[in-house]
């Protein structure tokens, strides 16, 4: 009980700064349409159309935007031109399956572990690499053995156990597809009915409803559609069921960068996972570029600053 | 006499294909207004309205075009937005400086070295990172310490000796500014009347007469103009000046990626030495990101297609 009311008296809460679409998304919104355009055609021509199409509507993207509003106005216009609805279906694909082999193996390494829930929350980060949107090569077994031992940026771990055990239920927003069966193992270890939330529609190579089952999230959570088709949790594009979940969970866990673009400043507690892979990103964060993050952002500080003094 | 006759009996011309501008040009040519925009003002919205400009640039484009010819285009418009002629100014003088600080350790190294042209050689390749088109971080002292031992990608070295030997003078193209006193010391160890080329306006951080100078070039060779604002030399955009002495140069050195993509098919025999810094030049020369190069265009292919075995 006199843990509480410290818990109380000291805490602050610190938001994080909205995220807007700055100078260097830009650029940035080219190469992921040159990117996403080459997954869905052949043809040269049309992917110059495209780039000409993405090009003509820099002059209109609002840089009051999040990242991911405007990644919705690009990528609906790569199925516009290209006509393909999910130019990274096959590459999902692979990638799901690749992570299913890895499956048995990351299982085994939870269970050698001191501490599970922490080495699952490690692999579920490492699951974070596999980001077709940033443009950056990864190799996924060596990333995995890196992030284990990777030390963290922002590590508000012991908030997150705070915050587990009082939960009844748990919301965690997913983010790409492969990454989705590492959600599996940390979802396995929170030991808490999870509800995971996947987009509406194919973008890039975000987990669907499709996607999720076939990375067996079906066998340990319920999964719903965020309603949305931009690449990240954009309330005022969610639908009602979902915000209605969103605005009532105990405790939300949000993976990935696109989620955490859409809500860095959201008015409500939010656990965000994930390894800034962007100099934006990790620059609103005050972190380095492919640092670890584990960060609460309504965030309580201690009369010492250390967060993880408290329960 | 002998090797003469060998020599002509068993070279083929080989040239390399013309570079054109390549989809990945595009999302770069964006990357670059962005940089450049940056060094010439911090008014955002100058920058965001350069940005706008450029893409919509993007759909005119012609693609047929080699990449300082559109980046001619680019930075022109840098220049119109902006009002800045010389964005790249102060970091050129600060490039050079720290060049000029290193020449007495690198005059050392070609002293101490068995092979002071080749030392020379591989000194000149490494000033080839201080490129600011390209937007890769670099530190020189480490490049140096590198490319000192590099393996060449493409070593025409012998053909280089070959052609050094009988030249009355040489013509030698110049790229950026910093690099341009690693060139000094190249050209000390040439042993010939050299002339050196320059950019006629400033672009990005190229090499023009004032930076020259400021190398201390003018102490070892003629320094004369291309005639020509684009980062690289395209011929239909020299004077004539220039062009009479391209056309009867008895050896042509040409430095860096903007020399080689204007004159990558050129129908005469040049000397191209650089390191392959972007995915697209790498690939049309055929080697891998990050390699370096001496590579005479019309090579002579041997019986065995080892062209270092020839006199």
């Amino acid at each position: 009980m006199r843990k509480f009311f410290i818990y109380l008296i000291f805490n602050e809460i610190k938001k994080f700064k909205q995220m807007k679409t700055y100078l260097d998304c830009l650029p940035c919104f080219m190469s992921q349409a040159l990117r996403a355009g080459r997954m869905a055609t052949n043809d040269e021509k049309k992917i110059k159309f495209l780039l000409d199409e993405v090009g003509c509507m820099i002059k209109d993207i609002p840089m009051e935007n999040t990242p991911p509003e405007t990644g919705d106005l690009i990528y609906q216009k790569v199925r516009e031109v290209t006509g393909v609805e999910d130019p990274y279906k096959k590459i999902k694909e692979s990638n799901i399956n690749e992570a299913l082999s890895l499956y048995p193996k990351l299982k085994q390494l939870i269970n050698n572990s001191p501490n599970k829930l922490l080495t699952a929350i490690r692999i579920a980060i490492a699951g974070n690499v596999i980001d077709l949107g940033v443009g950056k090569e990864f190799n996924i077994l060596e990333d995995v053995d890196k992030i284990l031992v990777q030390e963290f940026a922002i590590f508000d771990f012991e908030e997150f156990k705070y915050q587990l055990e009082k939960a009844k239920s748990i919301l965690y927003l997913g983010d790409n597809s492969g990454e989705s069966v590492f959600d599996k193992i940390l979802i396995e270890e929170l030991n808490k009915p999870v509800t995971y939330v996947v987009r509406d529609v194919p973008v890039i190579n975000d987990v669907t409803v499709e996607d999720a089952v076939n990375s067996g999230l079906d066998e340990v959570a319920e999964i719903i559609s965020s309603g949305s088709s931009a690449p990240g949790t954009i309330l005022n594009l969610c639908n009602d069921a979902f915000l209605e979940r969103f605005n009532n969970a105990d405790m939300i866990i949000s993976k990935g960068q696109g989620n955490y673009e859409g809500l860095s400043n959201v008015d409500r507690s939010v656990f965000f996972l994930l390894k800034a892979k962007c100099a934006v990103i990790a620059s609103n964060l005050g972190v380095k570029e492919n640092d670890i993050v584990l960060l609460l952002n309504n965030y309580r500080i201690t009369p010492h600053g250390k967060s993880s003094e408290i329960p």
